[in-house]
This record gives C-alpha cells, sequence and structure tokens, in this order.
C-alpha cells in the first residue's frame, strides 16, 4: 500500500493502541504499522511516510502521555482529527491449561501493574511480578515459558496462542486511555455539534495571575475546559507550556474567540486540532456564546462604526 | 440660521455651560439657543431643530449629571462628539459699589452651594443664602437688587451690569465640569489618538457577579474605564443601567472586541460615541491589545481554519 | 423630650420621608423632628441632638440622593440601622369642590415631575406644572390658592386641609424610594437571618482592573451586590469612590472576609451598617462560603499551622 | 543506626538523587538508604523507618515525576520540608582507556536518552543506544563490559571504577531536576523569607471556570504559582487533581488567606509544607497583602462589629 493509505501507531501488536486503532471504521482499509515508539509514530506522519498516527495521550490512572504531548507541542506541527477512548480492562492471558493455583510467576507493562495491584493482591497474593516491555510482549514471555501468565488485552490472546482465564481485570472503575488520531496539518473536519478543541500556549511571563489571565479567555466565553496539563518547555525549572482540550470546535464562533485570545495573550500558541468528541457530550451554550449571538454582535459593531448603531 | 448650524445648550444665558459651549471653535459660526432644561435642549436635536447640543455630565463635586445620563441611555438615539472639560471657579458678582462688608444676602444656584460654603463660613460668616433657579438667574435678581450678591461665573458679570467682587472661588482644587456635545447618530469622528468612548449598557440577571463579568470584558482587553455609573432603570428599588467611559476610539480594535463582549454578555447595550479625550491622555497599550496584534490573530484564525495553523 | 428619644427627618412634615418613618413602630414614641435638608437632619444626629434620623438614599425613578450618599462617606462617621421600602405613589390634591376639568395649574417637588408627567399628559394636557420646594410645601400653597392642585402623599391632604382627587397616580410601575434610618457608630444590630451591608470604598489607584480587582473580593466569596453608585471624591473629575451595597451581615464569615479584602485593596473603607432588609430577601449561599465553612477552613490553617493539617 | 537518623532515597547508589542528598549538610551524619522506587522510599517513612526520604519531583525536560506527585497526593499524609535544586550534568563515564573513537554501545537511564540526544548526534553519530534500569546500573554495566560508555553524573565514575571521558554533557541549558525531602507530617520549619508553600487540590466540580476560580484565589492575594501540574484522581477520564506550589510561606498571613480559600472552594485539599526555596528567590509584595496590612484589615473588622470602626 501507499503512504496515503498507511496509519501507524505506537506498536507492538496486540496492544490497546492497537484495539483502539481497530475500533476506527476507516481502519479496516489502511496498512496498519506497528512503530518502536510514539515519536517513530509521529515522524512517519511528518515525513510523509503514513498518513496518520494513533498514539495515546490520556491515561485516567497514569496521566497524560509525556510523550505525545511533548511531540504535539514541538517539531513540525500535527494536527489531531480523531479521539478514541478504551475502557482498560486486563485478561490474565495464561497457557491453556494453565489454573490460577498454579501461577507463580505473572507480568505485563510496568504501567500495568499500579492498575491491577490490588486484584493481584486479593487474587494472586503470592505471584511474582516482572515487567515487560509492553502488555504484547509480556504475553509472547508467557508463550515462550518465561512467566505463568500476563496482563495484556484480551484481543492478545489469539496472536499468541494463549487464553484468557480471567478478563475484566482492574482496580479503578472508569479505567480508560485516550488515544489520538494525528495527521498532517488540514482544514479541521466540520464540527459535528459534539466537538472537541485542543491547543498548546506558552505563557507571555512569570507575573502573578498569567496562567489566571489566560483561562480567563477560556471562562469569559463560557468555553469549557476539560484537560489542562503543564509541561516544561526545557529551558528550566519553572517554565511551562500548557496543553488544553476545550469543548466545542474551531468553526464555533465562541471557541474561535477564544483562540484569538489566547493568541494575543501568550507568548506562543499552537492549534492542535477540533474533532469529534468520544464521548458525544455536548456542550451547554451559555447565554451570550451562540453563534448567532457571534454573529449579532459584529454586525452591531459595524452599524456603530457607520453611525447607524 | 438654519436648524443646521444651530447649537442648542442648558440655559439661561451666561452660565458655565455656555463658557463651555464657546471654547469649542466652531461656536463662533452657530446660532448658540439657551434651553431651560437638558431633555430641552436634546429633544431639539432629536427633533432636527438644531444640529447639537451641548450639556453638563459630570460634575467634580456633585457627580453625575442624571438629567444628562438618563436622556442619553433612553428615548431616540443620540450620540456624543465632543467633550469639555471647565475648570469651575466663582465669582462673587455684586452690583458696583457694593462691599464685602455690606454683603447680608447671597444667591447662586443649589449645586453652587456646597461648592462654595467653606468660602462662605470662613469669608461671610452672617450671610443668608438663597437659591435661584441657576447661577445665571442669581445675577439678575442681584441686578434687580433682590440680594446683595451671586455666585455665578466671571463671564456673567457683563451681561448683568454687575462686578466681580471677588474671584476664582471655590472650595475644592481641581473642581471642572464635563459636558458633551451631543448630535444625531453618525459614524462617529476619526481617531485622534487620545479618545475616550461611551456606553450603557443593562446586566442581563442579578447573579452574583454579573457586573463583574461584564467588567471583566474591559480588562481583558487592557481597556481601561475612566467613569462607571449606575442609574435606575425605573423598573423598580435594584434595577440599574451602567453608564460607562473608557479609553479609546471604536476604531481600536481592542474597543470594538469590547463593545461586541458586551453586545453579547448584557441584555442591552447603547453605543454612546467615541471622541476626543479633553486631557488629550494617551492610553497605555498593554502587550497583546494592540490593533496590530488583533489583526495578527485573525489572520491566525483564518490560517487555522484553513489548515494553515 | 430628650434627644435620646427624638429622630429628625427630612421635612417638611407630610413629605413620603415622614410616611417612611411612620412605618417604624418606634415612632411612635420618638419625638419627630423635621429638617429643612439632609444634612441638617444627620448633623443633628451627629450633634448628639438627635438618636437617629430618617433620609432617602436611593429612588426607583431618580436614582441615588447624592446628599445622602454623600454625606454618609464623608464627615463623622454615621451608620445605617434600619431601611425602610416605600412604595411611591402620588395623590392629587384639591381644595374641596375642585374638578379635574377646573384645574389649570399644578404643582410639587421637582422629583415629582418626571414621576407623573406621563399621567399628566394623558389626564391633564393643559394644566400648567410649577415646581415647590417640596411636596407638602406644594400642598401648602394650594390650600394659598396658589395652584389648583398638587401632587404629593394621600397623607398630606388632611394636614392642609384638602382632598385627594384622583390617588395611586405614578407614571412607573414598582416605583419607591428606599429610605435608612441613621444613627452614630455602635455595635450593628444582631443579624436576622435577611440583612443587608453598607460600604463605601475609594480605589488604591486607577490602573486599570482596579474596580474589577476589588468587586471579585464580592464574587469570590459569592456575596451579591445589591447597589453600587459611584461619587465623585471632590479632587477632580475622574476620581470617584464607590458607595456599595451587598446582601448579608458583617457578623456573616462571607461578609466579614469581604470586608476584610477590601480594607487591605482599596486605599480607604467605611463601614455604613448591617441591617435588615426591606424586603426580606435571603441571599442564597454558594457552597463553600457558609460560617461552617470559614470556619472549619481557619481551623484547617491552624491545624496546618501546628503540624496537624 | 536508629530509623529516627535513617534518610531513603531513590537508588541506587550513584545516581542524581544520592548526589542531590548529599547536598543538604545534615546527610552527612544520617544513615542514606537508597530504595528501589519512589513508593518505597516514602513508604519507609510512613512506616517510621525512616526519618525522611529524598526523592526527585520535577525534572525540567520531562516534567512532574508522576510517581512522587500521587504518592504525595494520596496514602497516608506525608511533607516536603527541603527542597533541593540539581543541574544535571551528563558525563560519559567508559573504562580507562577507551577513546571517544572506539564508542559503539552506549547506555544509560531512559530519561537521560532526550537530554543528550543531540549531543549524540553530533559526537557520537554512529553508538547505539541501549536503555539501562538506571543511570548508575548503566555505568556498572559498563564496568562488566556489556557496554562501551555510559552517561551518568560524574560523581559515578569512582564507584565503577570508570573514567569520565566527557563532562558537562546536557542538550538544554538550565536543566535541573529538582528534589524534596519528605518526612511526616510535623509543624512547617520557621520562614526565612523565601519560601516556598506546595499543596494539592481536588476541584467541587466540573462547571466552566471551576479551576479559574480556585486560582482566583491564588491571584486575589497577589500569591505566585510556581508550578501547576494536573495529575488524574483515578476516577476516569477528565477527573484531575491539581498539584501546586506557589511563593510564600504558610504563615504569612497571605499564604494561610489563600489555603483557607482553596479549604472552602475545593473539594479536598491537602497541604504539602512551606519549605525554603532553593532558588533564594523572593516573592514580591502586591500592596495590600503584607501581613502588617492583613492584621490590620482583621483588626478593623473587630473594630466594625464592636461599633467603633
Amino acid at each position: 500500500m501507499s503512504p496515503a493509505s498507511r496509519y501507524t501507531y505506537l506498536g507492538p501488536e496486540g496492544t490497546f493502541t492497537e484495539a483502539a486503532l481497530r475500533t476506527l471504521p476507516e481502519a479496516a482499509t489502511r496498512e496498519l504499522m506497528p512503530m518502536v515508539s510514539v515519536p517513530a509514530a509521529l515522524d512517519a506522519v511528518r515525513n510523509s511516510e503514513a498518513a496518520a498516527a494513533l498514539v495515546p495521550i490520556e491515561n485516567s490512572v497514569e496521566g497524560g502521555v509525556t510523550a505525545t504531548l511533548d511531540e504535539l507541542a514541538s517539531g513540525r506541527p500535527l494536527m489531531i482529527y480523531r479521539e478514541v477512548l478504551l475502557p482498560i480492562a486486563f485478561a490474565l492471558l495464561v497457557r491453556p491449561g494453565t489454573t490460577v493455583e498454579s501461577i507463580k510467576t505473572v507480568t505485563g507493562h510496568p504501567v500495568a501493574q499500579p492498575q491491577v495491584r490490588r486484584w493481584m493482591a486479593a487474587n494472586l497474593p503470592d505471584a511474582l511480578w516482572e515487567s515487560a516491555a509492553s502488555n504484547a510482549d509480556g504475553a509472547r514471555l508467557v508463550q515462550e515459558g518465561r512467566y505463568d501468565a500476563a496482563f495484556a488485552g484480551e484481543f492478545a490472546a489469539a496472536t499468541y496462542g494463549l487464553e484468557p482465564l480471567v478478563t475484566g481485570i482492574h482496580d479503578a472503575d472508569n479505567a480508560a486511555t485516550r488515544f489520538v488520531l494525528v495527521g498532517r496539518p488540514a482544514r479541521p473536519a466540520a464540527p459535528t455539534g459534539a466537538d472537541k478543541t485542543s491547543v498548546v500556549f506558552w505563557l507571555r511571563d512569570d507575573h502573578p495571575g498569567a496562567l489566571l489571565e489566560v483561562l480567563q479567555e477560556f471562562a469569559s466565553r463560557g468555553v469549557n475546559m476539560m484537560r489542562i496539563e503543564s509541561r516544561p518547555t526545557g529551558e528550566g525549572i519553572g517554565r511551562y507550556c500548557f496543553s488544553v482540550d476545550c469543548e466545542g470546535h474551531l468553526q464555533d464562533r465562541r471557541v474561535g474567540d477564544v483562540l484569538m485570545g489566547l493568541k494575543r495573550a501568550c507568548e506562543k500558541v499552537r492549534y492542535l486540532g477540533s474533532y469529534p468528541r468520544a464521548d458525544e457530550g455536548r456542550a451547554t451554550e451559555r447565554p451570550g456564546t451562540t453563534d448567532a449571538e457571534f454573529v449579532e454582535a459584529a454586525d452591531w459593531l459595524m452599524r456603530c462604526l457607520d453611525g447607524r448603531g
């Protein structure tokens, strides 16, 4: 297939990222190529070797995926076109015939461990945990007989000739990972009515209240922030940029007005895209913030300038 | 003369309003017509019987001139095109030959009294004050012999055949009255770089912080408010509108942006004009609020919408 | 009677102020003394010649009563202990036997005129208005035969041997005047649960947003402002103080916290009292602003300082 | 030695954390015990097996150390008593006799790699990187001959019989890691005049502007935020708590007032300590926010409540 029909993703095969990617209908007609790292997956897009990349951006237990946040904030610009929200539940994968009682060693990705710690304490109190390079890699090591069991996605069982002995394992209810489909900059998809906009901004200076003033740009237009994360700029302790998701689409007047406000108020702003919300939630529109009211206000200003206010 | 070359003003002749009007160069070529009240002066403009009206809007001792504020906030729209700032100092006018010692009765406009009270206590401790309908009317009553002296503008002496016995009388330093030249709505005069914009707004509702949110519209664009006055709407105790002057001209992008914000956030907004500041003070431009930055932000938004952000 | 049982009020007898005063139960046992002006009524209190004074502070048509606002903001401190809200409706008082058709001249206080203008246009289109020094004085002039009718309170009829020909006259629905009972500073009355607090403050400087920052002190504690009026300080155009009423009593922790915030943020603050609301409205308490939550936060801070947080 | 004189730290020996710990004078008289993880180092303190633990909290390149942030935000309370700011510069450690030209394989901690990537591209373009469990472990692997060179702190050379071939390597100027010394809750150390306060808070709800309102608590008292990081609460995507450092000490009235404000405004607040700033920077005090002004405002409130305002 050509690069135009290739999607990269954070590999290897059999991870939750692949499962997330396969929830997208268009994935069925694309070449899906696992990459060794988030930068590698995204650089393939930057270099036109792939049309898009699916990478994790946020986990409800572990927090922001810093590699993804930092790659989106720097280097050649990229844009987010879709998000996928995947409930995270682990299966305990074993070689056929293995019983819970016989499990002495368990493996999985390091970030899986805090997510199944309580389950292990209750159900496998004596088993020893050792980390693997990825959940899929853990499954492979079980296949090879190095460990008795692996925590991984249930979908990884078949790939490695394993059986899911227990499924639906997760210490925290509502655990989920959010993935984003990233491409080269282009016109954002049309608004669906349930959209989200992502942006990164660098504050102009460090005076008390600088962040507050910028957040005021959102609040004053009734635009709800859904996520805010600070990331170091690399210029030293105490220097941050902020990665923010807010409700709405860039074509919503109030969102466009917020972004113009950020552009003026900040040292730098990078627009990361507007795309459908995975949760399909719709923003509530505060009085005074609808498109119609923005248009009406702009018309009124023109009339005032013309002496017909 | 035709109505087009007629200026009305709050009369009668010989008041400070006439003195203020005569500071405007164009007054020399206009027919100046005193009116009995602010509404009368403004209605002549509304009815095209005059091109403009000069009326007091604010006094540094007495505060806002409510008749003017209320007329501008209601009825057929009017616009402010100029302001005049007149230092207020009274003269004690007497019939020729009168000495300070012989003054037993004094008159003047009721609003003059609090402005000369301390001077009277020190210099005319035994004189009796009675109010006149206007400072000029007080002068006339002295001419007629009804009172011994009148507080009025020094310029009124000649008109009534009186002499200024003492001049420069004022209890408060920096006492001044601000007058505005009001006409029918038209395109505001071009910006001078030292301008002021007036507006009246009605809050959308009465939730805690409603006024705060509206003032935030000014502050977030670095637009300084120079005057704010609440006026009753007439709908009952606790219902107000707000009359505000701010720095800058409607053609300044940040001011236009504030006004669009007011239009969206408020129940109602009435634009009252942009005009040169009498004090010639220039607004300081906070970073991120210049015209160039507004244009740049709008351009950037267009590029983002086009996928070239 | 002794000064301790004397209440002054803005006279003369027969005005709305007297009517307002008589709505207070304690007025029945006090000597009620009309004074010629608001300053005179208040100075009697300052000089211990009276226990309290009832003066108008706000009218739903005319706005703030500047004499009262300015007297409370300057001079020897005074405090508000009660408020009275009086619906304003005029009666047309005539000598017995007068018919509507025969009325050619009408009088009343200047502030009454705009409040009955529409009624006159509809019902007495040809009658001539001349102002009197007070509504009561107008009634007296009708009694003397100088005018055919006077707009005044219905209660003034008997005093002057007149008859109310028409009653309940008022152009605006909900028209009302608010009066305050003012005394020398003392401990405010105990909270009733439906209270109001009055304060005057002078901003520290003139930087953009100075007023906003002060209003933020109210908003951040969920304290609703009910009235805000700017008054000139007398130091020149553009210098104001602000007179504010807010919901709640000084003993409410959130109100006390607001006032401490004002004290720190402002050049000067003058506390004018906490007293029962005439409308008996109760403030809604936003989460995080109850007395219990203030106490809990203070306790928690003490524990943190002690290492038991 | 007894637990009371034992300090744990994030091991193993020879890492930057140990180097940071040794900058503390008291470290000379303590038993320094490396631990395998941040939770292990902190649990030793919670269980009274150690008096304190030194752990990294923030890196100018990699950002917040999530294990530390999450441990401080949950579990049995701990408090920060000191911070150490360590400039990060790597040395290239080799076995004696190794030349730059002969280096084919390089190792180091995964977080070291992005910090030396550019240096490697310029100086060791053909060398292969493989990650080690820690910088110190990388040095050990070089000692064992598994790799030709390791990026680690220069101080690790002696421990492993290696030589620093190149020193002062770092892609980013000003790169630094911030460490905190954590103990069980107790009274914070006395203010030094250059202090910092750390706190974690959970917003009460998710309405637009909730974060803004909380940040307003800082801004309104002129308290500068130095760091803000959002961390997932584990309750699902979109649920965060915020970890904040601000200027000043809990004993500073304005800081105590901010914390009471947070306590009232937030679902939950955890105070994490006040301690000397490693950069010795002093907060600028905005007018109205000094201790003296807080005391004055509280005194004034008492006087008002007593009728002596």
